[in-house]
Formats: C-alpha cells, structure tokens, sequence
C-alpha cells in the first residue's frame, strides 16, 4: 500500500497512491500519514481505515504535501554511508551521528526546495526515510522492524556555509522548506526487511549524482530503531531520515551546488521518486506573526 | 506577570504564579503557556485572557508542567558564554551553535531529571529560555525583543558519554527527561530588556556550581532572534534556550556528576529557581506503544 498526503480543492487528505491516481480517504478518518498510524497504533485496523476510500484522482489535480505532516520527531542520521564518511572531513563514528530536523524545513514532493537568500551554497542528499508505525523505548533489535510502518524518500538538503559555521551542523540542515519528502509511504510488508538492498539514487537536472545501495548503510534500519531508542521514546509518526550515500556537490572538485531552476530527483527502487525544483527565496514580506 | 502550566485534580492549566499560590485560568481560555501566547499572536489582549484567573490554589496541591508543554522548537545554543567555551574542546564561533531537543526530553520544575540506565554521565547546564511570542523570519534585530514574550529558566542536562560519541551533540542534548524547565515563564516587561544583566546560579546539592550573569553571553538574546530567524520561521511559543556558563561537571577534576538522589538547582534572578531531583531511570516496563 502507498498511502501520500495532498491538497485536493483545498482541503488536507490522505489518499492511495496508484499510479497516476489517488484515492483520498474520508477526511475524519485520516488526514495524513500520521494520522493513520496513530489510529493504527490505537487499534484500528488497516482495512477499516481504507475502507471508504473515494473514486479514484488524477494527480494533476492535487498538490502533494509531505506524507507526514508535522511529525513529533524528525531524526536524522550523518556519516550512515562508508563512501560519504570519506569524502566528508569526518572518521567513521561506531554510533550513529544524530541530528533533528524541524517540521518548518520540510517541503513537498513537487513544491520547491527553496536557496536561501543568505548563502548560494545549497547541496543535495538523496536518503531512506524510515516512518514509524508503533512507538516506544528500549525496542530490542530483533523487535526493531515491527516499529517501523513505512518507507519513503527525503532530500536532505544542506545549506553547507551554515551547516559549517559551527560544530553542530543543525542551521545549515533546518532552513525552512529544504527537507524535500514523498511523495508516498510504501508500507514495509511491500518491501525486504528493513528495506534492504534498494538502489538509491539522486540526480540534478538529469544527471545522476548519487548512485547507491540500502545496504551499504553503515547502521541499517533495525539498529537505528533500537539504538535511537535507547535515548529517546519513538512515537507513531516520528520520521527518521537514514543518511546520505557519496556524491554531495559540496565534496566535489569543482562544487556542484543547486540553483534557481535546477530540478532534484532521488529515486529509491520501489519506493518512488521524489521530485524538487529549486527556487530562490523571495524576500518580500518577511516578518510575518 | 509569572505564567505556569500545573496539573490540578488531574487537569493541565495554566494560572498565574503569586508567590506560593496560583490562580489558574479557565481550561477553556489557555493549558499552557504555548496556547496562551497563540491567543495573543492571534489578537487577544492580556487583560481578557486573565480576567477569568480563579481563586489562589496553594503550590502544594498542584503538579508543575513544563511551562510550554509541547513546543513546536526547542532551539538550543551551545558556546554562548566565553568561560564555558574555554573550558570545551572547542574554539569560540563567531555564529550561534545551534542544536535541537525534542519535546519528549522535557522535564517540569520539581519532576526528577532522569539519568539513563545506560551512562552514569549526566551533567547540569544552568541556561536562560526565552519564550516566543510573535513568530516570523527574517527577523531585524532592533525589532526582536518585540517578539519575545518572556523568561524562563531551563537545565539543558547533558548524557556527556552520548554526546561525545559523534560529531553531533544532539543525542546526548536529548534524552528523555533530562531536560528541565520551568517553574515559570516572566513576562519580558516585568524584566530588562533581552533579560541583560541577571545573575544565573547553578547548585548541586545546594553546592554552587555556575555563577555568571546573562550580560557575559556571547550573543545576546536579541542577536539570537535575529540571526535564528534568517533560517528559521519561528512560531509562538518556540523556545530558545540560551546557553551555559562556565562550571559544568564533566570539564571539573575531577569530574562532578549528578546520581540519584541529587538536587539539583537553576536559579535566575528576577525569573525563578527550577530545582529537580535526579533518579535513575527504571527500565521495567520499556517498550510500550
């Protein structure tokens, strides 16, 4: 099952992906991804929740929102790809590198990842998004993938100038709208475990610039679950976004950075490919409450 | 006005602190401080919001929340204070250090700061939080502290082994329950501008372990606003939490650092004390939903 979210005629909805169509649900049972694995969570069933599902949708006709909406927990994961680690100025880290995201960051399959006005130094990262189905603390590992409810694709991207300033690379990697994610969740049962051996790969204008595989991940899917869990109470919803693989523009000679009017696609085997453009920020009417 | 958010007969308000008594608002009017200040970025006055305040409850019958149960950011600052700085094995950035926490890892004034079953490296950070009131970007630094709407007081307590594991600090920043807050949030008018010039103590067992004055941070919190919002649409009720001092356990020989049966104490003049017993963290019952 591939569940997305979407404006149709301006209201918010949740809908089956089929191809090029979709069918939204009835806006009371579930409005976005995170509504419908928190019903699911509390014990509503599958087929009930998708048993009033409407006619079928030409894509053409809705906007795509975020699968998710507003998680509660955007985790992401630094130096998950061996390759990456070497083509950063970091050593390889026996715990996974986190970093948070905030839901202002994020933006929608097709809506613009937006160049912030105060740098020109935007980079892509094509990565697994790994949504939680059942929260939790302490998950075992071999209960970890029973946590996990879907998969989907996220651009993790990168304002480098900031993301450098300090230690902590946060700032450069939470500007508003420069998170893309979607367009769909795939459900895990229609996928491997732990969405093992996918091709991933990211490409910008065309050109592929990221070429990978799930399973060169450093931490795969299970041991993120549980050894995030350690830390911190995962909840039904929560997203966390699986690292970047090498061929980041910012590592290359000369850098390869995104412009106004580039387009970024990252394309994960089975489970979709999302599509940005980039668009330059417009500074009038900043200051809003 | 000292605003804080308690549950009372196992119903979460929010009143108005007066010394050893509060006077809560009706449930319909505002639950915590994030709704209060929503209201008024919305348009309400003060006046109206608190009119219906009820009759003084003493403390003791009340449990504290965090002041702003769920914010929408916790925006953290490392490196604000030059001592602190000189005592980390890091140089001073002339940009914020910005890192995150989740909601998950707050704990209210008088709750147990929680130190995990898997580090006995918890340590205290006696910080400044500022409360938003009015959002936006692209906020001009001669109009940020109109968008502050008050202070707290936060112990931004750190799982030192966690947060060393990486490059990234934000694992060992974000524990569960290890994050203190509260037990009130000052209305910025009842204080100096940008809260300049107020003594901050820290004490562990009643042993004073900081002392500085919020003059000696190295971006001020009008800076903070500023320069976060270039990234960062802020919203009401985001929190910023503005950095420690010198003092921590973990730069100390040797190293100082909190176990059950600790108190530890965040005092901030003008604003409050937050004190918080340490427990180590019971493992029965992990993973639930």
């Amino acid at each position: 099952m591939k569940l997305c979210t979407f404006t149709l005629q301006g209201s918010r909805r949740l809908g089956l992906l089929d191809g090029e169509q979709v069918r939204p649900l009835p806006a009371d049972v579930a409005r976005d991804v995170g509504d419908f694995v928190r019903q699911l969570a509390a014990g509503a069933s599958r087929e009930e929740l998708i048993a009033g599902a409407g006619a079928p949708v030409p894509l053409a006709q809705v906007q795509f929102l975020p699968p998710v909406v507003a998680p509660d927990k955007i985790i992401c994961v630094g130096l998950n790809y061996h390759d990456h680690t070497k083509e950063s100025a970091y050593a390889q880290p026996d715990y996974p590198t986190l970093f948070l995201r905030l839901t202002t960051s994020l933006c929608a399959h097709d809506a613009p990842i937006v160049r912030p006005a105060c740098s020109d130094s935007l980079d892509y990262e094509g990565e697994l998004a790994v949504v939680i189905g059942t929260g939790g603390r302490h998950i075992p590992l071999d209960k970890a993938l029973d946590h996990v409810f879907g998969y989907s694709v996220f651009n993790d991207g990168s304002v480098r100038e900031y993301q450098f300033k300090t230690p902590q690379w946060t700032v450069g990697k939470t500007f508003d709208a420069t998170g893309g994610f979607g367009p769909a969740v795939v459900t895990a049962d229609e996928l491997p475990p732990g969405a093992r051996g996918l091709k991933l790969e990211t490409r910008l204008n065309g050109q592929t610039v990221q070429s990978a595989n799930t399973d060169d991940m450093v931490f795969d899917v299970a041991t993120l679950v549980h050894v995030i869990s350690e830390a911190i109470t995962l909840s039904p919803g929560d997203v966390i976004v699986a690292g970047t693989p090498a061929g980041i523009g910012w590592a290359r000679s000369p850098r390869l950075l995104m412009r106004d009017g580039d387009v970024c696609e990252v394309s994960i085997e089975r489970i979709g490919t999302l599509r940005n453009p980039i668009a330059d920020e417009v500074l009038a009417g900043a200051v809003a409450a």
